[in-house]
């Protein structure tokens, strides 16, 4: 079986392994034997959230696995994220707690803030998942202030809910704030990154203070393409990129596994997913070999500043990335 | 005289004139000569900060001006901006008053934020202007939150010592957290903007929330060429592109008047700075005379998103634009 590496996190010293499953658009349908096969074939981090609507189905596939035994509780490594519905001081805690019954789990390995986004309240018994718009299907933001936000995740860890709590979709200032508040720190900073768009600032930023990195949409565009997305339809694929075409051919692996492994080499986590089995394999398999520092040099200069995950494009409002 | 438009403010409902002086980088021996002359030629709002230290200069401009009986002080626009090293709760109120001493102002029209960045306090009296460092040369953060400093300066307007307050170099997603906890909401919004950073996302969030934009750098490199930047020297001059130089042409204008209507025109306020007369008055003669909308958009096309005041270049660290 493949030998993931693991990123020690601060404060806590746990080990997050730097492969890991996404379970962003992982149908209800095949989630739990997806999740039951992945951790089959060698994964052990999941990376779910309340918004991806397939808590209790993946928690389903984490049972079953731990009920044959091909794992232990322990051994795993299970994420989630807080929606942008519960930033309001007394959902944080409750929705954890939801969450965690619907895995199955007496706690998260790492739970994050999804997004800097705090909206009105919606409850899930009447809008699941509610993604960013009210029952009324209205934009409405609530007045939490992140920091509020934060001291309840920070109470997620004193409750033993969330063994590290860290936070998505932030930028340089705004992470800089919270860290001057932050009684417990973030050890976890997740963020879209792939050739097109290389956050080298953000990178810096979170370097220098000690919080590891997890990407996510390591494949750029491809990731949007299901959802019709027009700047992701209009971008070429980078899979067809000459450069990273060229790269894969030299070192015998495929585009994707280039792109994954650029990205590990950089020394980000990264969490792709698949549903055939052998590509399941090959994107586990990315970091066993290396890319020459040229290569990587030449997969980093593609930048160009280019973000699919942007609420500005596909809400029209609710601008956090200007 | 040049009729200058005003930009209404929320929440006080005051009125900025749309054009202003800048007082960034002017020298102190000219500063006094300098203010004076551009009340003279007609310019009402002058846009200064603790750290262009030059305060005490300006101020005796304005003084002599209204001394002579060219303007009143309700006249006058006068800004100023809180320096990093302030961020601290006890340090805001004492080092705007020592300001507006300075300037022999009993308030200011408009302070801002100067930077999303809280610096260790430095002694005004040990090290004037201090700028990023400490005494000893270092880089030192001190850990109040943009909540607590904002709080000091809502106490500012509650004093009357400033009519209106703003941030400066704030993006998006804090600047929604500000938005969130904020008693008084910031009546301007000051960033680096040109047709190299055209700020569109950032424009829509200040637009949506109703807050004035104030562009700086409005000629792109330009004003970073005396700093001996590399980005900047590096970068062609926009006073020499074919686009902005055909659009002069066409309109009769000089390149420099065509970049500061193209701000104007977007709805934003400008504050160029000039040492000569000439310009001085073209420079004010940016509203009287309209731009076609194609012209607008070709020059906004120009946009890379390419930052000349950004503290990762020329510090290494305090990666606020990340």
């Amino acid at each position: 079986m493949v030998n993931v590496p693991t990123i020690k996190l601060q404060p806590s010293g746990d080990e997050m392994p730097q492969v890991g499953f996404g379970l962003w658009k992982v149908t209800n349908a095949t989630c739990a034997d997806q999740v039951y096969n992945a951790i089959k074939t060698g994964y052990r981090l999941f990376d779910g959230a309340f918004d991806y609507a397939n808590e209790r189905e993946a928690g389903e596939g984490v049972r079953r696995a731990i009920a044959d035994g091909l794992v232990k509780r322990e051994d795993l490594f299970i994420v989630s994220k807080l929606w942008n519905t519960f930033h309001d001081r007394e959902h944080v805690i409750p929705i954890t707690k939801q969450s965690l019954e619907w895995w199955g789990l007496e706690y998260f390995d790492l739970y994050y803030i999804h997004f800097p986004v705090a909206l009105e309240y919606v409850d899930p018994a009447k809008s699941y998942p509610s993604g960013w718009h009210t029952l009324e299907k209205k934009i409405v933001q609530s007045r939490t202030p992140i920091q509020t936000t934060w001291e309840e995740m920070e109470k997620l860890v004193d409750l033993g809910l969330a063994k590290n709590i860290g936070v998505s979709n932030f930028q340089g200032a705004l992470l800089m704030d919270l860290l001057r508040y932050a009684r417990i720190r973030p050890s976890v900073l997740q963020i879209e990154h792939h050739p097109y768009l290389t956050q080298e600032t953000l990178l810096s930023l979170a370097k220098e203070e000690g919080i590891a990195v997890t990407a996510y949409s390591s494949f750029g565009p491809q990731s949007f393409l299901e959802l019709e997305m027009k700047r992701a339809t209009d971008t070429p694929t980078l899979f067809n990129n000459d450069i990273i075409k060229n790269i894969a051919k030299k070192v015998g692996k495929t585009p994707a596994q280039v792109l994954l492994r650029w990205s590990t080499q950089r020394g980000l986590a990264v969490i792709p997913k698949s549903n055939a089995q052998e590509r399941l394999l090959q994107n586990l398999d990315v970091t066993s070999w290396d890319l020459e520092e040229a290569d990587i040099e030449a997969i980093s200069s593609l930048d160009k500043n280019l973000r699919f995950n942007n609420p500005t494009d596909y809400l029209g409002t609710l601008h956090i990335f200007g």
